[in-house]
């Protein structure tokens, strides 16, 4: 079940039955010569959606927006700063606790994005607790990063090798061509592509990484690739989000 | 052009020909027994999608979840606080400004979005002033109403009368179903429904519209108007998108 | 009854018969070479004190400054920052609702103001809501703006036509000659002045609005108007306050 | 010069002669059974316009709201947050540094706001030298408590002695009577008033000071003390503004 | 006892026979040419540490960097802003309010910390009001300023004069000598030394101070004195926190 | 060489031969039975000194207090809100980056503070680059855990296998043991020990893990392991530190 899909008498019934939510977040953010700058919201929207149909799950709209500061020294990256992001997932938390979902599950398309959300749900915890909404002590974060499962990255390093990278990964690519094979990019490529530097400031990073790309060739990837992490992803992250409901 | 379906390298070019780019922005929130809680996301998502096919603009991932704290307590409903909104749209405007946009027309779908969007364009164009970004003299931020536009309203009036309402409006479900003909939804409409009471609380809202309309009767939509209202508004909306990028 | 005028045994009294409070509102900031940079708030206040002394109800000591960051670039304008005020105003609403006020009529004198207004009411009603104060849900606020009387619109019209234009003109400045009869300004007014534009940031507002005048002619402004003008929106808001108090 | 009755030419050309102005602060508080709860803001209005006026130098509008949050407990008080109160002066300053003020000597008449603003000072020093605006480095603040001058409290001390007390002080209440004689308020004083004890939040203070007297007697404060208060107040404080304009 | 040597039994035993706490508060910052950085937290630490060994009160980690932002044009000197530091303390004192404590005794040894403790202590007590802890009411936070003891003060008169000064004084080097003999630095220190002039921003304290001193001599200090100053003020303050617990 | 125990002018010349710095971050929570409060303070406190000492880096006084909110239901335990700590460790790297520092090893003691940490240095240089302070770009903050450390991990194993778990483990206990020799403390273990747990809540927390240990059994650890711990510890991580500052 998709929220923006749904009536609000319908996710009444849905919670007579279930307290948990799905919600994909991505990141609007530079992927290189040939990475779509959506790829990570496109990627985690279309699992998320794919495990929701799956096995009868409500998920929610896309935070589209997610925290890619050190991406925004190229143009058309857009990120929330950390502080913002709290507060949005404290607000969409806040809203859904009220009306009694109590399990939320991210599945997540952007590493960048890990840290500051972990950040985000400490603060909403104590947040709903000051607050003495009647659930509060029941209500339960967690995150499932599709490109970390475990049958998608096996996948990956058989595909792609080293060539997998970082960033602007194939294997991202790859399912964004399976979800938009009409948008697929060409570019040249060059055969040297930084890596294997930290991560710090936008213009730092830009330097390191003049083309965007982290030690990936995302030239590798085809459609067909993208089908395959697709379904592995959902098949991984559905199980995943049952035994996280199943838990006390 | 879809920023998220776009490369960094693209975002680029299109930057040398224009400044302009298009941001939908919609809610999540309860749209009555039979509205979609995703309508006013999808109508402002559509709309902007046709403006920027037709004349070649760039146009954002949509904001997906607005200011519809009034609407919290129905199940379903997200809301952003205003003061966190403000934040969302600073960072995004902040973000696009370093990359070289100066003109934001936000085309929107919720009129609760309306008076923070207003007061978060004032705090962005504080922020960028101290910020001393070359250009930010030049950012310039707009909305276009797509449910305000001049020939929606004379259609919205000709075909369903009172029967418009202001939440729930047969012209926002019309548009949602022409845009997701399977998800057209049924339910009994009671003919009482709650109008004119102004807004407060979210607990007083629900007391006021115990279904969440708004003096309207969806169940006059139809997805053959929702193809009217469409074409009308990316037509106006085309239009002032050029106005806007004209202006000095 | 002025409330700075009162004490606090006085202000329990009160409350055992009405829940209702005047708040007046402006801004500090130019209006041009005549206007007086108090105007929204001379007019705001004169206008709040009116209303209260002819049906007995509470007025609260003026906002002078309010949401004016467009006129910064001209000396002598102070705003605060839309995000400040919306705390601003939190902070005022949450000590008053503790005390048991529930009915919130801001008598506004600056259309600036009314964005920031409109969302600080929202994060108010949910903050108050949060706290579990008894009354929260009782807690209404709305917003009269005397310039948008229409009894005030419609002399406005009926004395200067188009030169009233929309800042600076000559129907506020006209109150403010009746309320201040001793700081009457002269300056020489260009007959060509800026008008129709777009407003964005401080700069931008300056260059297109050259002496502060937004489209007006001040110099038709005299106190006898002014007096007719404070004696409709008087009667109007006197009027507004009294429906929105009686309102269930 | 009063800034709420000039025009901003007025300004422009006083800023060609000095860069100071005077910001009366004041607090919107309970003052016991006969005090006016506007006593603090009507104080410091009051004798900064006398200090204006002497010695023509520019007077911000009052701030009439402070911190007064230990008050909260009885009707008709209103607070900021100290959090709050930092930002506004924040921007307060921030708006009339770019302008060009660089010497701001509030004139305050709560004791309770002191620790915020200068909190605010700090916080506001360290802004100002982020934006790099070009005079930041000459930004200087200080305060002037009215109540605190020398000549004040050796006054005090020879008419109450100890009946002055610390709140709803017979000083404070005669300069009110002078600049108010038209609402001064006659109620049964208890001979037995609290004294002495130390403040902490709202609850407790009103249970620690039942009336909302500090150890003082109201009763002996006359319209003529007023006036002697007053211009002590004028004198001493004209001094202090002008030897802080000369100060490097 | 020492908070950080406790364990939680430990805290829960304590707890049952005393609800107070000794919260040591600092500063790093420049001390002049021969003062240590850490000279606040410092002394605050060693005399917070001597007074809850005396008294068997439990005392917090010190609190190392407070609001020290005009010192901050030296290198080494770390400072909250303001703001920051409000929610720094109010966060500590939710936390241990949470869990029972409602005495809280604040041993500061950095003058410039005061306001922003006062004001944080203020905006605590409201929003520990909002949360409805159960002992909200009860909470009570106080500053115990090592260095204004009247017996510290008397002792630094004599033994300095007028050369105590009021930063990097002779009195509080030497109380850093006596904990850190080993750390007893040597230099040059000019006989002229900036004192008397107002704080505002770091640049404007750098160059009124040029080597960080304000008219002091810290050459006088000794470790000798040290130890004097040491005993006075762990004596007098643990008078003073044994009548804070006392005091209803 | 300590920060807090240099002088200002040893800061400046230090600043020519060396960028980087070392900040010691723990926490201040409840470890177990009987691990100490301050336990993760106290390792992280350590092992930066013996690293500081070793390779002559600078070291910053000790942010005692982390981000513990899940352990808060346990008397003793203080945390900040991850939103306090961004504005924390920004307030601290924006002081010392504008003296001159580019390089922030953070010496960490707590795995919680981990994504607080990593959120805190992508809004740190992002404010910085917006300060426009020259060496903005050059600003790199990276973070060694003393407990993630190959040696100390592969020790932990050898000597405690499974009965190390993951919180108030005996190789953190052990290390204090080693500092803190006089504070060794004793009390029973249950055999049953709650692990494997997801963490969520505060409330929630204690539920799961009673007696406050997640898996471990600290009565195996002795100051002789907490010293070699300790060994490896400052010896890894002095490697770490000088790989990061001879980085580009």
């Amino acid at each position: 079940m998709l929220l923006h899909l749904s009536t609000w008498p319908e996710v009444e019934v849905y919670l007579e039955k279930s307290k948990g939510i799905i919600l994909p977040i991505g990141s609007t953010e530079q992927h290189g010569p040939t990475g779509l700058i959506g790829t990570d919201a496109i990627c985690a929207e279309a699992i998320a959606r794919g495990v929701g149909e799956g096995i009868n799950a409500m998920v929610c709209p896309t935070i589209n927006v997610g925290m890619a500061l050190h991406h925004t020294a190229f143009p058309g990256s857009i990120s929330l700063r950390p502080s913002t992001m709290i507060m949005v997932i404290r607000d969409y938390i806040t809203c859904l606790a009220k009306a009694g979902f109590t399990k939320y599950f991210f599945i997540n398309g952007h590493g960048g994005n890990i840290a500051t959300m972990k950040a985000a749900f400490s603060e909403t915890y104590q947040h709903l607790a000051d607050l003495n909404i009647p659930n509060a002590e029941q209500v339960q974060c967690t995150v499932g990063n599709w490109f970390m499962c475990g049958s998608v990255w096996k996948l990956a390093k058989e595909l792609y090798g080293d060539q997998e990278g970082s960033h602007a990964t194939p294997s991202e690519v790859a399912v964004t061509q399976y979800v938009y094979p009409e948008s697929i990019k060409q570019a040249p490529l060059s055969p040297d592509v930084g890596a294997g530097h930290s991560i710090y400031g936008a213009a730092d990073f830009r330097r390191r990484y003049p083309d965007g790309r982290m030690g990936s060739n995302p030239a590798l990837a085809t459609p067909e690739h993208g089908k395959q992490f697709y379904d592995l992803a959902v098949k991984e992250l559905s199980n995943n989000y049952l035994e996280f409901l199943a838990a006390e």
